[in-house]
């Protein structure tokens, strides 16, 4: 299991600590993506050494390919990937209302066809559970409804009542000792979020996380949910919002009082020649940078940016090379991890706003 | 420039030293191949770390994209791409025979259209010279026809009396202190490789390459010309088996006096799933794989056969996830850089033979 403790706030924002059987993991985090068993591009020393303290491994995926079965029989993903730290998995249910073709939704769960094959695959709480058991990781999601939107007030407070129904249940089927955290959805009715919040406290997980946000909505209104709910969930566990995201929506979540991140953004658009900087996001693509001796962030103390130029960085893109998404994913990485980090120490000496705003005016020049 | 020193000897095979300004390297040696400033999926530093001492970089390539005004203007290679270490070019002569569409070869040289954009291009000896110059590569290659096969004696002995013309030319065009190898042609026929040779010693240069082999021939008529002719090549300086092999191949080279070789088998074949290991080659995507916990070489200490599974290979070469790539390429590099390696050491210990029968017989059980 885990415990959490706070460290230190500044105004709502939080530094904390979350003791795992594998390691600590010092809040707020960024927990880069892992979808297929390994962090894209990265090996398990580099994300380790560019200060990831837990990733994240997606269910769906993993279980479609290689199949939990095969990884839970080769000692569980941290053996299969090398990767001895903490792993926390979601639950497959973004995945299954997003990738999935032909969802059927019932009380059980959501049957789907595969996207790799057509395969018809019926997820419920409890299979959810057990592939996440089988992969083994130290903190796992409940499986919830990720509604699509627009929806009706109604349909709204139908989906959060079956999610409530799924997380009774996906606790139920819990048979470890992994932590297990549950997910508060409610789209943007800051009523429904605390029936749903409400719901699932009453069942009792280690963590609460916000699904559903970051899904289509503006800025303006996940801000707003941010700023008026995040800080409605408990102040002893762990706070995770899902899928989250761009650097400023990042430090809005952390002002707001949330402990945990985790998004693709820095590794896909790595892979894409999108690299962000301190002073705003870059495509190394550009035409501009064909003869560029600087780094891709002069601020920057990375590997990457310590050791290649831009016009290098934009010929391995333009060439695709290998080394081009290998680079530009931890230049990104690092970008993510190091501003998180600057944070906590940020929050540390009571001093969250003032960082936040002299990180924004630079990021925001670009 | 560079000197070559002779440090043992085991039958033909010969252990030795190339100093160069950027480092020494002992010899036998294998070239891991870095087409457009990067041996593919690897950062330098890893090249360095699996033990390579120089790479290869291509003419032909970086001439075409990003181009060696572009990459002269940022210092060169070496700094370009992060490596401090010896580096080779080689002439362009292959590629404009191999991949340029079009060629029209007259005394002054070829003419071919770019595999990239159509752009009509000239390569001349002067042009190649200029280009290696600009790239800054601490062994240069002369620019060389490299004839269609099959080709008649008389086509032949045509062109390498072509060939030493141009090498005539590449060594009058080279203005700074890079070292510069002449390369033999002549097909299959001892007495014109003969000549090409005796053509070239007149002329002088810093090592002598063999080229034309591997092209296409049979294994048989290859070794035939290595062991026939490769200790005609001089005493002093370094011989350099361009573009070759197979691991048999190398030990063959080696056996026959060869120094040097290069070859994009170790590289490509990682990209493809191939792998090599001491009981043979394998394809780990087979699906034999899907369950086998064992690393890829149960006799390798390498990085990949310490950490992962054929199991977690076959995985990620199946989820096409650039992990494959890496970690395939860094294990058949190690797989190539090692047995060249412990064939030096064998060669001190003068043993060669023993080694290379005992190395062949575990290879060739798969």
């Amino acid at each position: 299991m885990i415990s959490f403790e706070k460290q230190a706030q500044s105004g709502l924002a939080r530094a904390g600590r979350i003791q795992t059987p594998r390691g600590e993991i010092k809040t707020p985090i960024f927990m880069p993506v892992g979808t297929l068993g390994t962090v894209k591009a990265m090996t398990p020393e580099e994300t380790r050494e560019l200060g990831a303290a837990i990733i994240l491994g997606n269910t769906y995926h993993l279980h479609l390919r290689p199949g939990d079965d095969l990884i839970h029989q080769l000692g569980g993903l941290h053996q299969f990937m090398n990767w001895p730290y903490p792993i926390l998995t979601d639950s497959g249910g973004f995945q299954v209302f997003s990738l999935g073709k032909l969802n059927k939704l019932t009380e059980e769960g959501v049957t789907f066809q595969s996207h790799l094959n057509g395969d018809t695959i019926l997820f419920t709480p409890e299979k959810s559970i057990a592939i996440q058991q089988n992969l083994g990781a130290d903190i796992m999601m409940c499986f919830d409804e990720c509604i699509r939107l627009p929806a009706t007030y109604s349909q709204i407070e139908e989906s959060i009542a079956l999610t409530t129904r799924w997380a009774k249940r996906s606790k139920a089927a819990r048979t470890t000792d992994q932590a297990l955290f549950g997910i508060i959805q409610g789209g943007l009715h800051l009523e429904l979020r605390q029936r749903s919040l409400d719901d699932l406290m009453e069942i009792g997980f280690d963590g609460y996380a916000l699904g559903g946000l970051s899904v289509g909505e503006s800025n303006q209104e996940m801000y707003e949910v941010l700023r008026s709910f995040a800080n409605q969930l408990p102040e002893s566990h762990p706070r995770y919002l899902m899928g989250v995201g761009e650097p400023e929506d990042i430090l809005e979540g952390i002002e707001s009082g949330i402990d945990m991140f985790d998004c693709v953004l820095p590794t896909r658009n790595a892979r894409n020649g999108g690299l962000f900087t301190s002073l705003g996001k870059i495509s190394i693509k550009q035409s501009k940078y064909r003869e560029d001796p600087l780094p891709p962030d002069p601020n920057c103390a990375c590997y990457v940016c310590q050791n290649y130029s831009r016009a290098y960085l934009r010929h391995l893109y333009l060439s695709k090379e290998i080394l081009s998404m290998r680079l530009n994913t931890q230049h990104n990485l690092f970008f993510y991890l190091n501003f998180v980090r600057q944070a906590r120490q940020a929050i540390q000496n009571d001093d969250y706003l003032q960082f936040k705003n002299a990180f924004l005016e630079k990021y925001k020049q670009a």
